[in-house]
């Protein structure tokens, strides 16, 4: 037993040097759409460096996908391609799959397949892990197998390895995420083109950032998925995405970028892990950003997380977080990971969805959580509507930092926005003050309420 | 020899669950000066969550230090101290130490004793590495060790992680850093403050962000240390840092900075790699960053490095780049890599100092290099002066974008501050045109060329 010791302490594996280090590593690809065509240009054009980096020549053998004839922007050899799994299942010299197809089924069920089958996995995608962790992770320790995942949250910024390897070291006490690409490049069009959110969607749409159904992306859902995918990897808290408060961009008005940008911020839909005293708050919603803050300044298609450990203090992290290349980027080092014996360690240590480690964590009442709040009211301009409003937030113990009503902006109904910055409050007093404020008889829906971090 | 493959492949290694896996990893520290209390702290206060990550307990059982008596901002038990290093080289339980001493002698002694005992390094000197870094690699490849050294460069960023690991599917184009804070805490202290460089360095001193002798921070030789580790790393280029071509930051004037404002710059010691078709390109110098841009934002101590991948595009990195607690989580995070048997992994697959794939890289000639540029030239206030320089500028074919001088800003002596932003042109052409400006009567010492990054 001592024996092995030394080997798990840092000396190389005896088989590093033998004659068979040189043997190619066999790797498949399950999914033939934008990010598979990505992963099969790195793996086929740059196999010099990759077999550097992983120590033997990396060979894609197999491509999986039911289409076989539509033209993608590399070229792959036609005896790669298959529209049978089962030639992948039942190759024991393929040693890492990659999941590229999306979506839970029949992707949950291939992933399954690949594991029972021996297959070390690599995927992107984060609605499964959010939806299935456990069955997968459970399924590749039964196996002895590992599933890396560093493409399924930020694309191209190494955000998985960060939080799992680098500041292993922290207590991490936040995190703060623009996760989601396309809301991110549809709130930078309304706010710097002044584009209304259903032109911005459009412009998402015609440049290939949001889907014909954008909905997973602009109702805070996906950025839910990959927050609890953080949250799990930083704090041990195996939350369901759906249980994570969430609003969408849908409910921004280019008017609210507008006034934001008037009171010094921009709005950004941010996914947030906060750390308190009496538990862990997740939420995902539009928030008003500080100008010059570097949250404030993600433009575009970007992503951005920024981590603060006890240790380590704010690690501030930026990049692309979809796209082909970016996602392929994070997908092969991923599979360079596995190859190398990396992953396999990583997937141990992290322990994720085992059960390990969870008591810890309680999910924080929202309604406790305190903040500053950017509301905007419709009412009818008439004399007392500022001082009926003011005192129902001062009989809530909320208190007003700024105030903007403009003369110029009275629409042909009588009906102006009302806008006003609160300082510190508890959201659950905010509540209940908006609903009190919506059944004033001047007050037309649907007022607006937004978080601000400063 | 077949049998051998699974293993590398992924399944757990049979130790992981014998009964001696949660024998406690024993480590020890060499060095007990700031950086060293830090890594105690962590290690000593931390127990539960570091186990949990290495999969066992880390226990510190040695500190060596010659000062046993001298009072650090931790608490740890009298019979870890030692001054006598023999007691760790002959403890066979001893898996890891952490050189913290700093500078080349004796750290590099004692690191290369240190492995030829059968123990692990990590360490946080840039220094020794980028003097010594192909004997010490030498002598851990020799020993079966690994050295891992994520806090040399950036102190908290997981930079050394993301080159190293993160981004191996990309050909690296460039990297542009922040590599040292003192640099740029003066740099923020006399933009921000309109403090004079030798105030700001008294600044630093007295906060602790500079030594009594500055000079390595001052003079771009850390930050050129540190370009050399990552271009090593990122370009396989084995550069001796003292042939990285460097300007330090006590020749920037606090006039420089108001100018550079004035433009729309700021000033930031730059440590930049880069890609060419005809070589990679390495210096070190203060150069004008356009506002708006990350790396323009970075102030105070922080670091930051943006690197630009073939497949990943653009990610930029953002932390704490020096500092008690920032570097010691990125050494606490290299002895979870090395007991969990990361680190060994990525040392043998990085096969840095190794003499491997070196043949590809060329140094660029710097006077091939081209780029914009800022200038301030001391001049007489007399008729004709500018169209004087406009023509030698002319003469070496390179174009005036903008020109700055204020009529109020002549000194006593007649002496006014010329200051003109060129287009692209190249570094010999730029050189050849200072050399015959700094000959013209009426130019008084000390010329100013900043290098300009759009």
């Amino acid at each position: 037993m001592r024996a092995a010791k030394p080997a798990r302490m840092g000396r190389f594996p005896s088989g590093a040097r033998s004659p068979h280090a040189m043997n190619a590593a066999k790797v498949a690809i399950i999914g033939f759409g934008t990010i598979g065509s990505g992963v099969a240009k790195i793996l086929l054009e740059s196999g010099n460096r990759l077999g550097r980096h992983a120590g033997r020549p990396i060979e894609l053998v197999r491509i999986v996908d039911p289409d076989l004839v539509r033209p993608r922007n590399v070229a792959v050899p036609r005896e790669l391609l298959t529209s049978d799994l089962e030639v992948v299942l039942n190759d024991p010299e393929i040693v890492a799959a990659v999941e590229l197809i999306g979506g839970l089924e029949p992707a949950r069920s291939i992933v399954l397949k690949l594991l029972a089958s021996g297959k070390n996995v690599v995927t992107a995608n984060k609605a499964l892990l959010a939806e299935h962790g456990r069955e997968l992770f459970d399924c590749a320790r039964r196996h002895g197998r590992s599933i890396a995942f560093e493409a399924s949250v930020g694309g191209g910024i190494p955000i998985i390895a960060a939080i799992g390897q680098s500041l292993t070291a922290n207590q991490v006490l936040s995190i703060h995420g623009i996760l989601n690409g396309t809301s991110n490049f549809i709130l930078t069009q309304m706010e710097e083109h002044h584009a209304e959110y259903s032109a911005a969607v459009a412009e998402a749409q015609r440049l290939g950032y949001a889907e014909a159904n954008p909905a997973m992306d602009v109702n805070g859902s996906d950025a839910a998925q990959k927050l609890a995918i953080l949250a799990h990897l930083a704090f041990g808290a195996q939350v369901d995405w759906k249980a994570i408060p969430r609003v969408g961009i849908d409910t921004v008005d280019v008017s609210d970028l507008r006034y934001a940008k008037e009171l010094g911020y921009s709005i950004k839909l941010l996914a947030i892990a906060e750390l308190a005293s009496d538990g862990l708050e997740l939420h995902v919603s539009p928030t008003l950003v500080r100008h010059g803050t570097p949250l404030a300044e993600v433009r575009g298609a970007y992503n951005a997380i920024r981590v603060v450990g006890d240790a380590v203090g704010r690690v501030f992290f930026h990049g692309l977080g979809a796209g082909q290349m970016p996602t392929a980027s994070a997908v092969v080092a991923d599979l360079i990971d596995t190859i190398v014996g990396r992953a396999a360690i990583t997937f141990r240590a992290l322990g994720l969805w085992s059960g390990r480690g969870e008591a810890a964590v309680t999910l924080r009442d929202p309604a406790k959580s305190a903040g500053r709040y950017y509301l905007r009211f419709n009412v009818q301009d008439s004399p007392g509507v500022l001082a009926q409003i003011a005192g129902i937030l001062g009989k809530h113990a909320i208190s007003i930092a700024s105030v903007i009503q403009h003369e110029t902006e009275e629409e042909a109904d009588g009906v102006v926005p009302l806008v006003i910055m609160t300082h510190k409050a508890p959201e659950g007093a905010m509540i209940q003050a908006m609903a009190a404020i919506d059944r004033l008889p001047f007050v037309h829906p649907t007022s607006v309420r937004m978080r601000v971090r400063d």
